[in-house]
């Protein structure tokens, strides 16, 4: 099996982007990944995307994508896994350049959410939750994150505020990343100003949704021995319906694909030197920084509060952003995500730069935790 | 690179299966695919699917799916590339164990769509076909194929009913088979009083959509040294719009998986016993023919004419009923063709069976041809 190295990035800022469609979006990025890179011709093209068959009416993104980016004719096709799509096609490009069959492979996240009224989107995300046991309850994919929230309060003793440096972080950082779609620093006051979505989730607990696209360029490793490394790879899955699970606040497929990811590294949670976590909402910033090992159970909101996770902390996470204030375009977040630590591990991070950067975590979470893609990046 | 063999089989039966959810269908298949290959743990899962997430509101059926199957944990995503999301999901499955990640991984295509109204069903269809430049002018998915067939009957000279043969082999064959949606025999009059659906495409040039769950279990080949063994696998793009392409009346990326797959099994046309063929339409039939080498450009309904295409014939396709006998539960079909075209193989198609089949092939066409997944298999 081949190690695997990323060459190319590509970003388009997360927008509301009105004027733009989604074949659009997803071509501006891979072609910035193919211009990074150098590369003018592709082996095979992987595109995540969550919400494009009812949100777009646009089924079939694989050789639609591979068309506009002139790459027509190319293998190509669309993985879902909700809001874990793109790092799932992250991970598909990396078999396909593992497996010895490609050379040279895309893996494009997009999503382009503002077409529709509100309605359908809400309708559309709850399809990351279980249809015929959450959402017939008429529960929203942010009612289902309050569930967990209140939750992890009740059980180890934290009220709402207690989840302030989560938010604060991501948009001190989001400021210095001029792709994240919020740009300003807020105070502890601004948080705690914050309405409320759904209570406990206060409108600085919950990301934004917007339209997006990232893309990586992957190459064998051996034909670009300098490049950013994939040293782990790995995806676990878990029940949809957050009932069926033996705890309800631990990401039980977090965990095991860590694990995994991490033996394939050989390193541990002591050598990761940033984490690009899935903080759709604050709640799951905290569970994953206990399943990957930062914190014990329970702590991870402590973690935040002692400042762990800010730069320059022991853990420093959503160091571009994170989903909060770079934005959660669903379907495209995992490439956001390795894209970033991709920028950070070349030193290309700008003001968000994080000194000292050799290897970093990235973890992508489909649903309440039912699909999740960790990935860890290593400097040559 | 390893070589993989398919070493389960699981089918349920093409139906409109008001009373089975979508998950339910997919364990189904999933299960007897285990069951056959005598397996009771997987390590991975891809899920061929078009249009859960709009019909069934249900997204990420990967972790549902591998979650009920009882295999929950295990690495699983969805694929779609339209109607030929199935053959996507075996491809994937194809690399996961040729990439030396995995040892049992399971394939499985499912499709669930009698929940909704006729409307809906047919905004989702067309979702195949380009939203911007097709969908957006009101055609119909049914529309676009007419289109392709008054264009080859002009070009090439033929009549409505010179297609009969498609179906009256897909009928007659499809009577054999337990899991298809008509098991009845037609004649030359049936076909000829077939209404028409969007003239040329009448009842009878059409495939009729339906729930169903396909699944196939892949292991390496050295495991099963006796299994069917992939031999060729390969998938290629072409452009959504038909309009774009250089020629509306040749599937060019059926012409380019072809030769691959052919490359890679180290065979020709000539070696083929029998072809699963992608006949949602007659004209993608004998479209398919021609690419694939069994019949000159324009040809392919001569073939067909000639009986050809008839079990005893040069190149038997649609053995088990087809697409138009079979049914076409879009999303799960590239699993359904593979399945039969496996059981042919094992000589396990029963009434269905031809005679000395060594080689098959089953090609899988996402659209009106965007993309195309051609499998080669092979008994040992």
């Amino acid at each position: 099996m081949r190690q695997v190295a990323i060459v190319g990035v590509g970003l388009v800022p997360v927008r509301e982007h009105w004027e733009i469609s989604i074949r659009d979006l997803a071509v501006e990025a891979g072609r910035a990944a193919m211009e990074d890179a150098g590369v003018e011709k592709i082996d095979a093209l992987y595109v995540g995307n969550m919400t494009s068959g009812s949100i777009n009416q646009q089924r079939q993104l694989g050789a639609l994508v591979a068309d506009f980016l002139g790459q027509r004719g190319v293998e190509a096709v669309r993985m879902e896994a909700a809001c874990g799509s793109a790092g799932s096609a992250m991970r598909q490009g990396i078999l396909a350049v593992a497996s010895g069959d490609y050379d040279a492979v895309l893996a494009i996240g997009v999503e382009k959410m503002t077409e529709t009224p509100g309605a359908d989107t809400t309708t559309a995300l709850v399809g990351a939750a279980d249809a015929e046991y959450e959402a017939i309850h008429g529960v929203s994919f942010v009612g289902l994150n309050a569930l967990i929230m209140r939750r992890y309060m009740h059980e180890y003793g934290y009220q709402q505020q207690d989840f302030a440096p989560f938010a604060i972080n991501a948009h001190a950082n989001g400021a210095h990343n001029p792709y994240a779609m919020f740009r300003k620093a807020i105070t502890r006051e601004t948080y705690e100003r914050g309405r409320m979505v759904s209570e406990p989730v206060s409108l600085f607990d919950a990301s934004p949704i917007g339209d997006g696209a990232a893309a990586l360029l992957l190459v064998p490793a051996e034909k670009a021995p300098r490049a950013v490394r994939v040293a782990g790879s790995a995806v676990a899955t878990d029940t949809l319906s957050i009932h069926d699970r033996k705890d309800p606040l631990w990401l039980q497929a977090a965990e095991d694909s860590v694990r995994r990811a991490y033996a394939q590294a050989g390193v541990g949670p002591d050598d990761i030197d940033l984490f690009e976590a899935h903080d759709a909402f604050s709640i799951m910033a905290a569970l994953s920084l206990e399943a990957c090992g930062f914190a014990e159970r329970g702590q991870g909101v402590r973690l935040a509060q002692e400042e762990a996770i800010m730069p320059g902390g022991r853990i420093p996470i959503s160091t571009m952003g994170g989903l909060k204030a770079r934005g959660h375009p669903v379907g495209a977040t995992g490439l956001y995500q390795l894209a970033e630590a991709t920028l950070q591990l070349r030193g290309d991070a700008g003001d968000a730069q994080i000194d000292g950067v050799r290897t970093a975590l990235a973890q992508n979470i489909g649903g309440s935790g039912a699909t999740i893609v960790t990935h860890v990046l290593q400097r040559q």
